[in-house]
C-alpha cells in the first residue's frame, strides 16, 4: 500500500508541474493553436470538451512524421531487397522498371509514377511470412543510412511531432498512424519510433495468405495489393477501423487532403496540421511541383479550412530525432 | 489531493476483495480452466505471464457472445428492412431470394445458403450513408422482438460471455470482436452490450465511398461486399487490424475454427474456448446439423488442441443477460 501511495502522490505531482509538452517548437502562433486546442478539448468544463474515448488523432508517416525525400523510404528498402532477391535469381527482373530499380536507378523508375512503385513493393513485397519480411525490414532498419544525412532512416522522425504523439496521448488522445505507406513495414518501427502499437497502425496492404501446411499456422505475403491507403482511402479505413471520425488530423500533401478534410469538416472542435516543407537547409523545400509529397490542395484550401500550417523552418526548433 | 487519495484506497481495496469474477459460470471444470489461465497470464511472478499488451482477446458473437438462432440476427434486420424497402418500390425484389426474403419466408432463402443469405444483406444495407443505416439499426433494436424470446435481441446476448469479457479486460485484457457479422451492425450495440469500442469490432463489411459533394463528406454504404471476415478471413482480418497473435479466442462454429487455431498454435500459453449449444431447454441444440452455426471441425479437434469446450447446459446458470 505505501508503494501505491507513492506511486499515486509522483503521478499527482507530474500533472501539476507545467513544463513545455511541445521543446522543439519554436514559440510561435502554430505553437500556440496545437495548445490552445489540446487544452480546450480537455478542458471539463469548457464547451469544447472532448471525452476521451472521442479524442482520435490521426498522422500520415511519410513526410508528415518521418522524412520522405529524395523517395519513400520504404521505397529504397525495396530497392534494396529487390538487388538481392535478383543477385540470387536474375529472372525476378521481368520489366525496365525492376531492372532500374535493383540498380538503384531511382530517377528511372520515378518516371513511372505510382505505378512503378507499385510493381517495385509488390515484387519485393510478396513470397514470405509476415514474420520474415518483419525481421527483413528490422534488420534493413539496423544498417541502412540515408544517402544525404548519414543517420539510420528510424532516426529521421521528427523530434517535434514525436513530442507532438506524446502531448496528446498525455492528454487522453489515442494516436493513429494513417498512411499510404506499407502496413507491415511500419509496424516494425512504429512502437519504438513514434508509440504508437501495431493496432494503431493503418497503412496500405497486399493480400495475405493464411496457410496451414505445417504445425502452426502461417500468414504469408502473396502478390497484390489489397487495399491503397491514400487519398479518400484513408478516410474510409479510418472509418472500416476505427469506427469513430477522428477530432485532429495531421498530414503534409495531397494524399492527406481527404483525411483531413473528413476530420475538420465534423461536428464540434477539431484541428487539422499541415506539415509544409520549408526547410531546404535542415531538411527539404517542397509543395507544388515535387514528385514525392505533392502538395497544391492543402496550401489552396487548407487555411480557409482552418487549418494549422506549420512552416518547417519557422516553426520547428529541432528537425530530426537523431540529430539537430 | 484527498480526493485522489480516496480514489486510490477504494481501488486498493477492490483489487483485495475476491468476488466471484463468472458469477454465472457454474463451478464447473470449465469455469477452473478459465480462470487459471488469467490467473497464470497475469502473474508478474509465473513463468506464464504475458505483457499487457499482448493480452489480445478475440471472440466471434454470433452463436458465441449472443444468440443466432432460428438464423443470425442481423438477417432478420435485413429482412424487415427489405420489406420497408420493397413497400417504398417494389421492384427492388428482383429475384425469388429477394421476394421470400420480404415476406420473411426465412426456409426458402435458407434454401439458397450464404449466397442467399448475402444478396439479401447486400440489397438492404446499400445506399445510405454509414450514419443513417446506424440509425436504422438501432431504432430496429429498440423495437424489434425475437419470436421465441419476446426479448429484444440485444438482450439476447449471453451473460456468462458478458461477464468473461469484463474478467478479462479487469484482468488487463484488450477484448475484441472478430465475427462475421457486419461490422457497421455491430457497432452499434457492441459497447453497450459488451464494453467492446468501434475500433475493436472486426467483422464483414461492405464497400463505402467518400462523398464530397455537400459542405461536409459523407462515406455511404455501396453495394458489392468488400470483406468476408470468415473462416481464414478472421485470422487474416486480425492480422491486419490488430497486428499481434491474440492469446485466447472464444468461437462456437466452425466459422471460428482458423481463427482459434491461429490464436491457440502460437508459442506461450494460449486458450481456445468453444462454445457448444447444448441447450434446448433455456436456449438451442445444435451442432454438426445446423445450417446456421455448423459445428463439427471444433469438436473434432478442438480437444486435442486443449480448447475448453463450454458446455451451456452444465456449465452456464444463466443464459440470456435480458432473463434467466
Amino acid at each position: 500500500m505505501r508503494q501505491f501511495f507513492l506511486t499515486a502522490f509522483l503521478s499527482c505531482a507530474a500533472f501539476t508541474t507545467h513544463a513545455d509538452p511541445l521543446p522543439s517548437w519554436n514559440s510561435t502562433e502554430t505553437k500556440s493553436q496545437i495548445i490552445d486546442f489540446v487544452t480546450a478539448v480537455t478542458d471539463p468544463e469548457g464547451t469544447d470538451y472532448v471525452t476521451p474515448a472521442e479524442r482520435i488523432a490521426v498522422f500520415d508517416n511519410d513526410g508528415t512524421l518521418w522524412a520522405e525525400q529524395p523517395v519513400y523510404f520504404q521505397f529504397i528498402f525495396a530497392m534494396d531487397r529487390l538487388a538481392e532477391m535478383a543477385a540470387d535469381d536474375p529472372s525476378i527482373l521481368s520489366s525496365p522498371t525492376l531492372e532500374a530499380a535493383a540498380k538503384g536507378d531511382l530517377a528511372t523508375v520515378l518516371q513511372g509514377g505510382h505505378d512503378a512503385l507499385i510493381e517495385v513493393v509488390n515484387a519485393s513485397h510478396s513470397g514470405m511470412s509476415v514474420e520474415d519480411f518483419q525481421l527483413d525490414v528490422a534488420n534493413w532498419l539496423d544498417s541502412a543510412r540515408h544517402a544525404d544525412t548519414g543517420l539510420p532512416y528510424d532516426q529521421m522522425t521528427y523530434q517535434p511531432m514525436v513530442e507532438l504523439l506524446r502531448y496528446l496521448r498525455d492528454e487522453g488522445f489515442k494516436t493513429y498512424i494513417v498512411s499510404g505507406g506499407g502496413l507491415h513495414f511500419m509496424r516494425v518501427f512504429a512502437e519504438e519510433a513514434y508509440g504508437i502499437p501495431p493496432e494503431q497502425v493503418l497503412g496500405t496492404y497486399g493480400e495475405t495468405t493464411f496457410d496451414t501446411d505445417g504445425a502452426t499456422p502461417v500468414i504469408s505475403k502473396a502478390p497484390g495489393i489489397a487495399f491503397i491507403d491514400d487519398k479518400e482511402g484513408k478516410p474510409i479505413n479510418i472509418e472500416r477501423t476505427i469506427g469513430r471520425r477522428p477530432i485532429l488530423a495531421g498530414g503534409n500533401s495531397d494524399g492527406d487532403f481527404a483525411m483531413m478534410q473528413w476530420t475538420t469538416t465534423g461536428d464540434g472542435p477539431r484541428l487539422g496540421i499541415l506539415v509544409h516543407h520549408t526547410d531546404a537547409e535542415r531538411e527539404w523545400a517542397y509543395d507544388r511541383e515535387s514528385p514525392i509529397g505533392k502538395l497544391v490542395d492543402g496550401l489552396d484550401k487548407g487555411p480557409d479550412m482552418g487549418w494549422v500550417i506549420v512552416d518547417m523552418a519557422n516553426d520547428w526548433s529541432r528537425v530530426y530525432t537523431g540529430a539537430n
